[in-house]
């Protein structure tokens, strides 16, 4: 904020605010464009390559694997055969039971770990992630769907609009990966991601109850006050035994009646035909494809990013999202639902020390071994053990800790962080994530409506300028008040702008007027952090002209960028100001000031004596 | 953008980035309610007040007319006088004409401007502001109540929604100045208003051809293609003496029948217990009261504005808001419907030179007469006067040059009054302003997603850093980047900050190496423009530091302001990147560098020489 002068104010005018070269409305377009669809530039690779090499260069782009895959070595598979039979291990029982979370076969949940994760390897650009059903994204399924249709009533219609909500998501993934358009999920917030996943979390573990307790009859609903109510109002139908001596009854269990029900042996039947878009269901189906789609988005590609992180390699995010689409469409074709990059799961990958996507192969490959021979085996998986399952994975899903570091550095993103926790646990998770995200949102048009105008002040012993309340030390110049605008202006701020200055200026005469020292004459306006302009910030600029021009007050303008400075040309107002009037630094700005402060009294000293003279 | 440096590099160390003063938690926030509710700091003339004094500023407050009703002269009075008596010969046929717009008794538009003008008078901070009905708040009652209720079968129940409606505007309008939410009118941008008045203004004229063309049924629809249907299905019904001949045969027309019905002497009856909140009609009543509410606000506001700004007096957002809304809702209670401060007539009022709100008094007065004793005057007004009266003052609505000027100036601004002006012509009033509001708050949020970093280079024979696209003369310093971020660091765009910052630093690198010039080995940000960050941001940093790191370079950031030292500090970044890193002025960390680069070689040379003197 504020800028320093460049040594004496003699050859300020030397340097002065440019004017930015002339680009042509096309060119800036398409840059702009560029600048907010490919960020990332993806393309510059293919530039002046022979066009062969740019086929090559194309299909490794789409498939990874065709990049990495012929330099890949038999120490690598040896790590990724590892880490991979280690993930299919964890894959079996947390498949199945969040498959029951979604109130879903459990059957689901193996298929759902044997195709996507295929998938993946092709087209994934993480070497990490390990692919598979996630806790939030299942729980979203069961509790959004469940709202239209009943899982126990009508099991079949429920699986297929499952499958059409899976197909719905990756259709909406892809969507988002080839129109560019990744950044729609950075609207999740960090802060709103920890509060949503805790509260999911928490909901997850409440509904555990109906399985520790061995309740047969549970209610569908997410929220903590009717998951408390179907626990308390069947009190007698608790079975203490599973509660108090769950696991370790595990044996008892074993025997007992809590098998999981039909584990057919075989790999994923193909499900095209169960696709279900009759209009009746339509929308259901699609609001849970958009909302579960986002959601696993957004946890995967966190995951994939802070794997990334550790190991120094780079995640593009639209590519991400084309492979998660494309793994989730196939996947709805042949008897999966959701699946993404399961946190827990990509851990143990990473701790195993996977090399590339092959674990992810491994596991597939585990996977379907288990649904040709082992299936039977898993028949008599006791629910209490998934529910142990699961909740071990909740409780780390809770973190409190981050929610700490955020009321520490960041009251509000803590607060947004409650409300979707809350909203979570409270209401529904649609809610949440509305409340959240509004929140979150309404905060940048907060800022943009509300932008601090800082009063600036010269640093000792320097000619540097900052803001008087941020260095206690800055001094304000005689005569000037220095002020810098704090954010671009835009509708949204120029009245509140306008006011804000003026009110400035009333300020500062008064205190000069109370303190008896030299009244204002310069009113210095510091641009510098201003990033762009609309025609309200134009004509705003104008009327704060006119009205320090009544004041008999002169206005300055400090640095304006370039953006700024087109416009200020292209609307006249750079006249009316007057070119002179625009300086490079605050330094040459408060220069001129001075030397024609100075200047002035030199006149009236000479008139005076002048005066002196003829009085003689 | 960027910084300069204040001197000579020895002297940079003594100036060092401060920490802002701690504040605890609730001042912070009580400092940011003020300045995002009480910008106007409206209390600070009450400071340290005698209580007895304090009732007065109060009183005065809310009712100007105590402020500068005793320094009221005769002299102000004979101005105010006869600009009265003309705005009153201009609210007569207006009135009459709008009323009709809305679908509503002609009578109602002359009992709209006796009531709500007095209220103004006392409540108002304008002195030029003329009260009325205005033509697209007319309109748009007109068309939002007609959805629901024909005015034509069940006139009564219209009527009654219609003071229903008003009631609505004028709470929502007071609520608004209450609360200080008056910033939400600043929502509706210049270029929204623009295409929004035009396209109103359009469709109010194609409306007229109904008494133009004297047609008798005529569609209650708003847009275009309805209008013209209804137009040119009954060609065989067009009047076209009254078309062509219209004024010519106003004498003709005048002794035909097309009088405007009938029209009862005596003011004001109340209305208070025609208010209709029957939940049948309550939701379209809300609706249109809302919508017209704040849609005549921002009209009136605007206007009451820039007649301020001519004549140098300030208006209070917030207290016209309670002003109007208390207009209406007396307005509501006295057989008014909704008023604002028509630019029209203001202009008129203006231009006749008004003093104060007095002239709002006459002209009530005028009309009060009118209503006893002369309204069968008015019996015989030809509709096609009202038309040609209407049409007249909407031509002046459609402000074509403010329309070039956006293009000229600002594209996207351009594009938002062209979607309001197409929205309203072609769609419907709602649709166009929720796609002119929508785009404008989708170009904030797209600025702060996708923010500009910029490489900054250095000004010849200065310490001055500036931006290289701007600063054609600029020249980047080896070994270093310079990167200034232009925008909050916000969870919006920490994602695209790091992608952006990290490919600025390959693309440096590759640039270096092509030119085979000294590598890279500094990494500057200049964070001087970045108002604000969030946890999301302060994360961002962390991995860019860590990507720095492991590229073997170093990073450096330059002049955090208060908020970011703050998180930055509190979030331990600091000790990260090592406080020794940070500068006040990009000119002092260059110069950090080239001192270390150069004592770097000098070693080298020095470890060269001593190699050699050993080989000798």
């Amino acid at each position: 904020m504020g800028n320093a002068d460049n040594g004496e104010y003699g050859s300020a005018a030397s340097h002065r605010v440019a004017h930015p070269p002339p680009q042509p409305f096309v060119t800036s377009l398409r840059n702009t464009l560029k600048e907010t669809l490919f960020p990332d530039d993806p393309l510059r690779q293919f530039k002046n390559q022979p066009a062969r090499r740019k086929v090559v260069l194309g299909l490794q782009y789409f498939f990874p694997i065709l990049e990495w895959g012929p330099r890949y070595t038999l120490d690598s598979f040896k790590s990724d055969l590892i880490a991979g039979i280690t993930i299919a291990s964890l894959a079996i029982p947390q498949g199945i039971s969040y498959a029951k979370l979604a109130n879903l076969p459990p059957i689901l949940g193996l298929y759902s770990s044997f195709v996507p994760p295929l998938i993946y390897a092709v087209m994934g650009s993480s070497r990490d992630l390990a692919v598979g059903t996630v806790a939030v994204g299942s729980l979203l399924m069961g509790s959004m769907l469940g709202t239209v249709v009943n899982a126990s009533e009508v099991p079949k219609l429920y699986l297929h609009l499952a499958f059409t909500a899976t197909f719905v998501a990756g259709l909406f993934e892809a969507a988002l990966g080839i129109f560019r358009l990744g950044f729609i999920v950075d609207f999740l917030s960090h802060a709103t991601i920890v509060g949503f996943m805790s509260g999911a979390a928490t909901v997850v573990c409440l509904q555990q109850l109906k399985g520790l307790l061995g309740l047969d009859h549970f209610t569908h609903a997410t929220d903590v006050l009717s998951v408390m109510r179907s626990v308390f109002t069947q009190t007698h139908k608790w079975r203490w035994e599973s509660a108090a001596l769950g696991l370790v009854f595990l044996f008892y269990l074993m025997l007992a009646r809590y098998f999981i029900g039909e584990l057919k042996k075989g790999i994923n039947p193909s499900s095209v035909m169960d696709l279900n878009f009759d209009s009746k269901y339509l929308p259901v189906a699609i609001k849970t494809g958009i909302v579960t789609g986002i959601i696993a988005l957004a946890e995967g590609i966190a995951v994939g990013r802070s794997f990334a992180m550790f190991k120094n390699y780079h995640i593009d995010g639209n590519k991400e999202m084309i492979a998660f689409g494309m793994m989730n469409i196939a996947g709805s074709c042949t008897s999966c639902y959701l699946t993404a990059g399961p946190f827990s799961r990509s851990a143990v990958n990473f701790n195993a020390g996977c090399k590339t996507a092959v674990s992810n192969i491994v596991m597939a490959l585990a996977v379907m071994i288990t649904l040709l021979f082992l299936t039977p085996l898993f028949h008599y998986t006791p629910i209490v053990v998934l529910s142990s399952i699961i909740i071990a994975a909740m409780l780390g899903l809770i973190d409190y800790q981050a929610a700490i570091h955020l009321w520490h550095v960041d009251k509000f993103d803590f607060f947004v962080c409650i409300t979707a926790y809350v909203g979570v646990v409270f209401s529904s998770i649609e809610v949440a994530l509305v409340l959240a995200i509004g929140l979150s949102i309404m905060r940048i048009l907060l800022f943009v409506a509300r932008p601090k105008t800082l009063l600036l002040g010269n640093i000792p012993d320097s000619k540097v300028f900052r803001n008087i309340d941020h260095y206690q030390n800055a001094r304000n110049v005689p005569g000037v008040i220095i002020l810098e605008i704090d954010s671009p202006i835009y509708f949204a701020n120029s009245n509140y702008l306008r006011e804000r200055i003026l009110r400035w200026i009333i300020d500062e005469e008064e205190r000069l007027k109370s303190l008896k020292e030299t009244s204002l004459q310069y009113v210095v306006l510091d641009m510098s952090a201003v990033g762009n302009i609309d025609t309200s910030g134009i004509s705003m600029l104008d009327e704060v002209k006119k009205i320090v021009d009544r004041r008999g007050l002169k206005l300055m303008m400090v640095n304006p960028g370039a953006e700024v400075m087109k416009k200020l040309n292209k609307s006249k107002i750079l006249e009316t100001i007057g070119e002179e009037w625009i300086f490079l630094t605050v330094g040459e700005a408060v220069g001129a000031c001075n030397y024609m402060l100075h200047s002035c009294t030199q006149q009236m000293k000479s008139h005076e004596s002048d005066k002196q003279y003829n009085n003689v």
